[in-house]
């Protein structure tokens, strides 16, 4: 399958590392995964992974180590505020092997929300950033993440991540983006699964995948067809259409 | 912090595997992983750790790997299907090096559903079990999960992959739960920072966690306080309130 999604230096790979102990324990659903694995699908970035650690220094500096060197680009959430428990900025100047320090561009944008006699040792945490990062500003926080290598930290309040990732996805490389179609097939999956892996087979440079849903209570599947390529796409897409049309006369018959 | 967590026999970890394309591309949004989370905290299990990778044998494989060798057990979720991108079940085979085929008490199983002249070769996709495996039957799908050594195999539709999990629960080894209080601080985050973090210090065997939110679009904060010690928690949170109180009481006067 690794030929089907490209290996060319057009197409651009991302993980995404969500930093916290508030989701392992379930207390807090995530709600960044998805958000961002949808942005960065339409702007032509492919998540290729996703890990969530707990705020623990050495698992985040090991799954960040593992996941910079892996994908094009790493973006991260959650562990950046003003407390012990966030950690990550610390951990990040770490794994890069650099200083990490009060950063004055950063303290300037904390004065621009917070005044200079409420900014205590704690809020000053948030301006601690590693040497040599460009700052991540966004319209939410006055608080930054920041950007280092191919490493995106970003904030785990989603309405401060959301703000952040506006800011950055200018700044990222795309590639090719990945074109994709959704069938309703109005069949069960497993009514399908035969001739579906036969097109799939046919159909080389397209991924093929099968959804079942409840549909009003009854079973039936959503086939998304995927590829870079709009030719194969639509070729595909029609063999999908034309192969359900025939099982439906065939179920029909056997009725 | 790993000390913290602690390292004893009495510890009972646990990862979550999802595998699936649809959850990378963002189309589809897991609701699998807060759902098992919150479920094992619940039971004194703790989950340390959480990955998502594609519908790719490599990557299944060597995640799988990865995990079950480091956490007492791990839960998957998706790929199990009757189509030709559920390949889990063939992965899990592969990672534990034993065959794979269709399972009589499997096809048994699926006959309680589907008619003999309907179980077709995608749908007996769904009875291939690796050698060894036992079976996780549910009330939801005739379609059964399968546990082998420390690895569960369950279902990415939520409905079905929750009635698996109230099968597999019992089954397993629980410990000491981590207990957890929650304190709403009526502060925000950064007027708590610094004396909070002395509390962190001064008890050690008590995790103390600080979570920003938006109350009625005002900055409040969570305190959240765990501890296996119920002795140790009381004493932490009794720590944190004197010290909330003191902080409110602080501003009012240089209000």
């Amino acid at each position: 399958m690794n030929d089907v999604r490209g290996a060319a230096t057009d197409i651009v790979t991302a993980a995404i590392l969500v930093i916290g102990d508030e989701i392992l324990s379930g207390r807090t659903k995530d709600k960044n995964i998805g958000y961002i694995a949808e942005y960065m699908t339409n702007i032509g970035i492919d998540v290729r992974e996703v890990r969530i650690v707990p705020d623990i220094e050495e698992e985040i500096v090991t799954a960040l180590d593992a996941l910079r060197r892996r994908y094009t680009y790493v973006f991260t959430t959650g562990g950046i505020g003003p407390t012990h428990d966030d950690i990550t900025a610390d951990c990040v100047a770490k794994a890069f092997g650099v200083s990490i320090d009060v950063d004055p561009r950063a303290r300037a944008m904390l004065l621009t929300r917070i005044a200079e006699k409420d900014l205590n040792e704690a809020r000053l945490r948030m301006a601690r950033i590693p040497a040599g990062a460009d700052l991540i500003v966004n319209k939410v926080s006055s608080a930054p993440g920041f950007r280092i290598g191919n490493v995106h930290v970003m904030a785990g309040v989603p309405s401060i991540m959301q703000a952040m990732l506006d800011e950055v996805a200018p700044t990222l490389k795309t590639g090719v983006k990945l074109l994709s179609e959704s069938v309703r097939a109005n069949l069960r999956e497993g009514d399908i699964g035969g001739p579906l892996g036969a097109i799939a087979k046919a159909h080389p440079d397209v991924m093929i995948g099968s959804y079942p849903f409840q549909d009003e209570g009854r079973p039936n599947t959503n086939v998304v067809i995927r590829s870079r390529d709009p030719q194969k796409l639509a070729a595909a897409k029609a063999a999908v259409e034309a192969m359900l049309n025939e099982v439906r006369a065939g179920l029909r018959q056997t009725a």
